[in-house]
């Protein structure tokens, strides 16, 4: 793309002035527009060292009010970021909706840095673009507009540039050995970005290169793309789109009222012998999944009153509190609810070596948000492909993901509910919510039946503790959490 | 403190088994009261290496409902930490009204490791040991609840317990440097840490010595102090706070109506000449700056429609868009109401060499949260010298601190809330609000004057900008700000 790319002819001075001006003003009215779509804005600029990102995004951002913007920069990841999946960092900054963010450089210059660098091999590479590319996708289709602009200089013309920047020693910490590197390689970078670009050109957020010997008129084309972009945008605010065939194997799983709950009881002291024995087992483990830096996500569904919350606590009984973490899952705050569903996950991941554990989780989507309408059906139905995806990607990074779903039947329910109002210390985990809740038991089974089936991948299979002897639901939890955790430290050949 | 505490005696096997039970049942009953209270309540675990910290801790929160702690470990500070003051991680992670917050090992252990380091010199020691006072006087003022506890054991018993760590491969990773450094210099580091613990022990959060030779013994003794404590809280819920004295020289200030307003204009042409100029030295300047790594935070306070958003632009004109970031403040979301007032400003800070300029300020405590009712008398009044060691700790740390006070008359702002109104483009900026608000405009006066007057300290000023004409009011930022950065830049001798 960058080896062939057409450049637009710049234009005689009155006409660039007249356009340049009309540009700025469509911009300054774009942002209450976005403002009232709730449309959120990703602007992503990569290209060269000194190909003049930062003083055109100094110009652009001049006609949006600081309200609606924010400008993000990704230095190299640190120590701490490598504890995370590589999307994490990226991911953590998207945009609230009917705001813009501004990236100067995104995920691009750290994949494309390290495969000059030779620290990426094929492999791993491909991996990258998929998960961005899937990314893209999803927020796309979760209504983000993704701008993404790549600002090409020949090679002369960046040396110049670099050496002015050398020569004066207010402006010469702006260069860093990666500039004077990729000016060296010149050709080799170009390859390296030219494949880049054509691998993540997709359709629905496709790359724009900007010729950036004129710095003015890098800021027209810029500002003529992006307000192109934004008004297509607002056009299709309420477009379905596709929902994606499922490529990821699923396990066979059973329907909700084939699940014999008869039966799967202890006695006191089976549960006993066991839980003890269990809990040395797994506390024994934590140590070595730390040591393997193996990150762990225990994810917990359930009806109300099932038994989530004693389930948790027989399995943070045997762990180290300095390496775990409960998560309760309430409704979304409102910063939360302006962003992509998912991005409340994303940002509380485990660092590696640690276990997340999540009492309710990120399938409220296709639960709750179906049920209740928080979400539409086109949401919702696309919903169970980008959680399969969203824990591909946990799986590849390496976790270790565990899905309980705690079931037990309507009149088990019933009883616990009366049980809860009557002791006054348990009274405030009774609400008229699960009251309502319970009414609606039929639409949740089928809701439930169908996100077991169509989220049962090989990778991050659900798991279900029949729970109407909240001993036998125990036991059988900590039998699989320590089945997992010791599978993936064996996998692990390092030791 | 270390050397000469009494231990508590352990009792008897029977009593202090049932006291370990009702110590813990407290606890869980407590978890309600704070939940009903909205208490926040932070609990930090000091102490010696292999002292048993983890392990009580992990029996502690075996008690409460995950839904109301979090546990947060700090490791050695990282690079990107080094770019913040050293309270910034810390007061990041204070917990929620309602909620607990665990910490192995605060604030405590990065002083007494650099301190050990010889890192700090007396005077740096005294300056943190004034920060954390008060900081932790400012968080119990303001309805928190800090208990702190060192866990102490003696040379041989540390000795002992890290070779038995070191023994096992799984346990291997838990046994750092530092342990065995301080294994080593035992005595020396018992100096370090008593000088600190006196240094430290407020009367509002005292620190607590645990004799911890024996693990199920330091439980109930954290378990007791931590329910009294609790207990205390609970019933000072309502207590006012002192109010303390002014210890910081003031600069004498103007009252609001003494302004003169009147003849504080700049032709057209000779405000696009001084624009012209100052924006191109600020825009050098930024670079600078950004080389001495100096944080520079300005702060924007004036009436609705006194041209606080167009004076910003005009500073932000001149600056590059990766070093510094403008923070519209709006009314807290419940995440910050649920924390200390100072909480949203402290984790929005700039990274050394940035600018951050806030749009709307912590000052909103004594203008609208004080005419408003949105919290106690007490409260503001209190804020006033909070505020003003906040700003101390900015300066300290060696930020440029600048708050302008945007001021016009109240024709003026009416003409110009009408001009809104009639220009379809800017109608978003006027709302109910901002005339309920003018009706306000006397109370606000008031509160004005004596915010000013009081919060006018030599390292941190208030500027008032005439912005009748708005051409004048910018030019006269601009020149501040330019002329603050200078002298910084000057200070600082490294080139």
């Amino acid at each position: 793309m960058l080896k062939d790319f057409v450049k637009l002819e710049k234009p005689e001075e009155e006409e660039f002035a007249k356009r340049l001006e009309e540009e700025r003003s469509k911009l300054f009215a774009a942002q209450m527009k976005i403002k009232d779509a709730g449309l959120p804005v990703m602007v992503i600029f990569e290209g060269w060292g000194a190909a003049g990102k930062g003083s055109v995004l100094g110009k652009v951002i001049k006609n949006i009010d600081p309200r609606f913007f924010r400008v993000k920069t990704f230095p190299k990841p640190s120590k701490e970021d490598l504890r995370y999946p590589f999307l994490y960092r990226y991911i953590k900054e998207i945009p609230e909706k009917g705001k813009f963010a501004f990236y100067d450089t995104y995920w691009m210059e750290e994949i494309t840095d390290e495969r000059m660098e030779d620290l990426l091999s094929d492999k791993e590479y491909e991996e990258r673009i998929d998960s961005i590319n899937k990314t893209e996708r999803t927020l796309v289709d979760n209504g983000y507009l993704v701008m993404k602009f790549f600002f090409q200089i020949g090679k002369k013309e960046q040396k110049e540039r670099l050496e002015k920047l050398l020569d004066d020693k207010d402006t010469k910490w702006r260069v860093d050995k990666g500039d004077l590197y990729e000016n060296k390689h010149y050709d080799d970078c170009l390859e390296v970005y030219d494949q880049y670009l054509k691998d993540t050109n997709n359709p629905t957020a496709p790359w724009y290169i900007i010729d950036s010997k004129d710095k003015k008129f890098a800021e027209l084309q810029v500002l003529e793309f992006l307000n192109q972009g934004i008004e297509t945008a607002l056009k299709n605010k309420n477009l379905a789109s596709p929902i994606l065939q499922n490529v990821f194997p699923l396990k066979k799983t059973p329907l909700l009222k084939e699940v014999d709950l008869k039966d799967k009881t202890l006695t006191d002291e089976e549960y006993e012998e066991k839980l003890d024995k269990l809990q040395d087992e797994l506390r024994e483990l934590h140590n070595k999944l730390y040591r393997k830096k193996i990150p762990v996500i225990i994810a917990y569904e359930g009806w109300d009153a099932a038994g989530k919350g004693g389930n948790i606590k027989r399995i943070t009984g045997a762990l180290d509190p300095r390496g775990y973490e409960v998560l309760p899952i309430a409704s979304p705050e409102p910063h939360e609810k302006a962003r992509h569903f998912l991005w409340r996950f994303w940002t509380r991941l485990p660092r590696t070596g640690h276990i997340a554990i999540f009492d309710r989780t990120w399938y409220g989507r296709v639960m709750v948000e179906r049920i209740e309408g928080f979400c539409s059906e086109n949401d919702w139905q696309r919903a169970y492909n980008e959680i399969n995806e969203f824990e591909k990607e946990l799986t590849d990074w390496g976790a270790v993901v565990i899905k309980f779903w705690v079931q037990i039947d309507k009149k088990t329910q019933l009883k616990r509910f009366k049980e809860r109002q009557a002791n006054p210390e348990k009274q405030w985990k009774i609400t008229d919510e699960d009251w309502r809740n319970r009414e609606k038991w039929d639409k949740y089974e089928t809701a439930i039946d169908e996100m077991i089936k169509k989220t049962s991948t090989e990778f991050a299979p659900w798991y279900i503790l029949e729970s109407v002897d909240k001993k036998y639901a125990r036991i059988k939890a900590l039998e699989i959490v320590i089945d997992r955790i010791k599978e993936a430290c064996d996998k692990d050949k390092k030791d």
